[in-house]
């Protein structure tokens, strides 16, 4: 697809060199091979040799990258096993989150298991309780989805103000991934479901167990029982070897370490679904079951961790956008404080449930902006901005905040954290 | 997408533990929490805490997986700095091929370079030769596309009979990632391409320098100037911090650690392409420019070096299939030597000119199968045997081996790369 940038055609007076390039370089082929003697600037070839191919067998960063790393916050939790990270969304790029600084997030932190000890339960209203081998669930018709997976207290501390400075911060606890699995419905059809069923209840190997109530409708529908995470196997803080995949619902549903699916009458109501995740309302009420994750988008770049380091001209500015109902269909840009809007170019697939990129291509006049993006999914939902999820759910949700960004481009190029009327 | 596996219904006999689990099961919500005493098998859960968040600011495979890892075989070349290493096709699923293990070639070792120092200069016959920095780049419109990476020489080793085995070595010269970048097209509007100028000669910073001709049409076509994979900055091993992408072509036209596109009015006709990545036919002579990797699928389990572990009953067959002319819109599978062939699934995307992945799901009697995949085309091309290709093109072919693989598993479940009649 060939877009065209809405630039200004002064694109090239940012390119530095150039003017120094111009003559006497009409080379045609016969003189290929010799140097551009007017070029300083282009390095020259490397003169030895780089790194053999058995000098890595599975590979890490180059050491230059060594930013792009997930980062907690150390005084958001008491205790770091029972607490979460932070995906760097502000240097990533594409829509795939790589597994290595992916987030995290666990209840009692993340355990050793091996594939030979595995072992996974379903049982409850079923006609036959059954164990499952890893090598069992191998043995099952596998499927393909790839899903966002973010958790119900992503922009959390946002609800009070625009507290922390990033969205690897405020909006980091999302990533993006190919999974490969088993359908859980395959499973559950092996078990038999008696009529009785309506919910599964799903919890893990871990010491908190992380019990969760799923309706059974959504467990026949698209989750997954997942063992591969964009090609190889779940890592172990995603929960090797098997994981729940609960497209477009809140991540504290994505048991890891899976140990058991049991069918019950009614939900459980454990602790992770009263005393957590439930959204508190002003009238000292709380919302239970809310479970689907709202279209929601923030620019990645520029971004208080990704300032802009050129002057005035071509800017860059891109961002993701996710729905858990569906489909992203538009994202809007803003860079007037959210006076004026356009659609940004979506780039790649705007898949179900997925992160979907977006990128907006303009001229940069150098003054300070405020931008924004605003996301608009398959059944018409617009990201609302924070005052209107105020204004029904306070200051004190905790969960769900799917507010629409604002960041502060100063004319230096440094970008703030703000809230605008 | 619900697809009924064509199994038979004696799966549940394969199930361990699910006799001993019938009885006194029946809990409803007020139980759920009580343990299953006549389960014994499902593993405790975790008595103490894993790992806390903070453990690994950038995550690596769990070591239970360490063998899932690029190999190389030293006999292949003389040196390890101007070789290749394989992908571990045979213990992957999904499409996306996690940077770590994906294949690596290089004609003078991976060297490193900083974003900083990075230059990339486009001249030749240009209005305006141009050097670009690294944000430079960063400044030009960003796309994405998916797209494999074959090397020509993928099974080239298998011209003259079946030699290695696994299909990480007939075919694991590939890879498969999501880039994201700026399109060569824009650079070249940029600089100013005359109307004499017929081809582009890419060239990298290693000491090999690599370099190749690329016709003009497809230069602006999709080909790609990529600094993001799998959402984050390449590998220094896949060419940091930038490298091309062409789409749908053979890997040694990908040229990493890019410094220098020209623009010339014919080929180059360098060593790259003429000496090497030529194919040498019957007769004596070379085809050349023969740069489309035509459609290709390998089972990559069962494979050698994925025997089966479990007896018989429900098998799982999986592998890949891709082609450089656009997307596989079938995968056939034969598991009795090619005399029948029934299609397979295709799970997830079948993108244009990316790795596509199918399923095959069978019940498995036990004995020995000569087992195969044949994939075809958007353009009705269908992979062909081996002996049609040496037909035409010979044993001593070295590229461009696109072959049918037959497996021959046996009723022990191990399994060896063969040749049928």
């Amino acid at each position: 697809m060939t877009d065209e940038p809405n630039i200004n055609p002064s694109r090239r007076t940012f390119l530095r060199g150039s003017a120094a390039a111009g003559a006497g370089l009409m080379a045609t082929a016969a003189h290929a091979q010799t140097a551009d003697p007017l070029i300083t600037e282009v390095q020259d070839y490397a003169s030895g040799f780089g790194d053999p191919v058995d000098a890595a067998p599975y590979g890490t960063p180059i050491s230059h990258e060594a930013h792009v790393v997930r980062r907690n916050v150390e005084w958001l939790t008491e205790s770091p096993v029972s607490s979460i990270n932070f995906t760097p969304i502000h240097a990533l790029e594409g829509t795939i989150t790589p597994q290595g600084c992916a987030f995290e997030r666990h209840h009692s932190g993340a355990i050793d298991m091996t594939k030979q000890d595995y072992r996974l339960m379903i049982n409850g209203l079923v006609d036959r309780p059954l164990v499952f081998t890893f090598e069992d669930l191998m043995r099952f018709p596998r499927h393909i989805t790839t899903a966002f997976c973010e958790c119900a207290a992503n922009g959390g501390m946002e609800w009070g103000g625009a507290q922390l400075e990033g969205c690897q911060f405020t909006q980091g606890m999302i990533h993006n991934m190919e999974y490969t699995g088993v359908m859980l419905r395959d499973l559950l059809a092996e078990a038999g479901v008696q009529t009785a069923g309506k919910w599964v209840y799903v919890e893990g190997h871990d010491a908190s167990s992380n019990g969760r109530s799923i309706p059974l409708e959504k467990a026949l529908d698209d989750v997954m029982v997942a063992f591969f995470a964009n090609g190889e196997a779940l890592r172990k803080e995603h929960g090797y070897p098997v994981r729940l995949v609960v497209p477009g619902w809140e991540g504290n549903m994505w048991v890891k370490w899976i140990r058991r699916i049991a069918v019950y009458d009614q939900a459980v109501e454990g602790r992770e679904e009263t005393s957590k995740y439930t959204d508190l309302m002003p009238d000292g009420r709380a919302r239970k079951w809310t479970w689907v994750m709202d279209a929601k988008s923030v620019i990645t770049s520029p971004s208080p961790q990704a300032p802009i380091r050129h002057g005035a001209g071509p800017l860059v500015i891109t961002g993701l956008a996710w729905s858990g109902n569906g489909r992203v269909t538009r994202v809007d840009v803003s860079t007037d404080g959210g006076n004026t809007w356009a659609p940004a170019r979506i780039s790649g697939d705007a898949k179900s449930k997925a992160l979907t990129r977006f990128h907006h291509d303009m001229n940069w006049d150098g003054s300070e902006m405020f931008i924004l993006s605003r996301a608009v999914d398959e059944t018409g939902y617009v990201q609302p901005t924070k005052q209107a999820l105020r204004d029904i759910r306070g200051t004190n949700n905790v969960y769900h905040n799917n507010a629409i960004q604002v960041w502060w481009v100063r004319a230096d190029g440094e970008v703030e954290n703000v809230e605008i009327a």
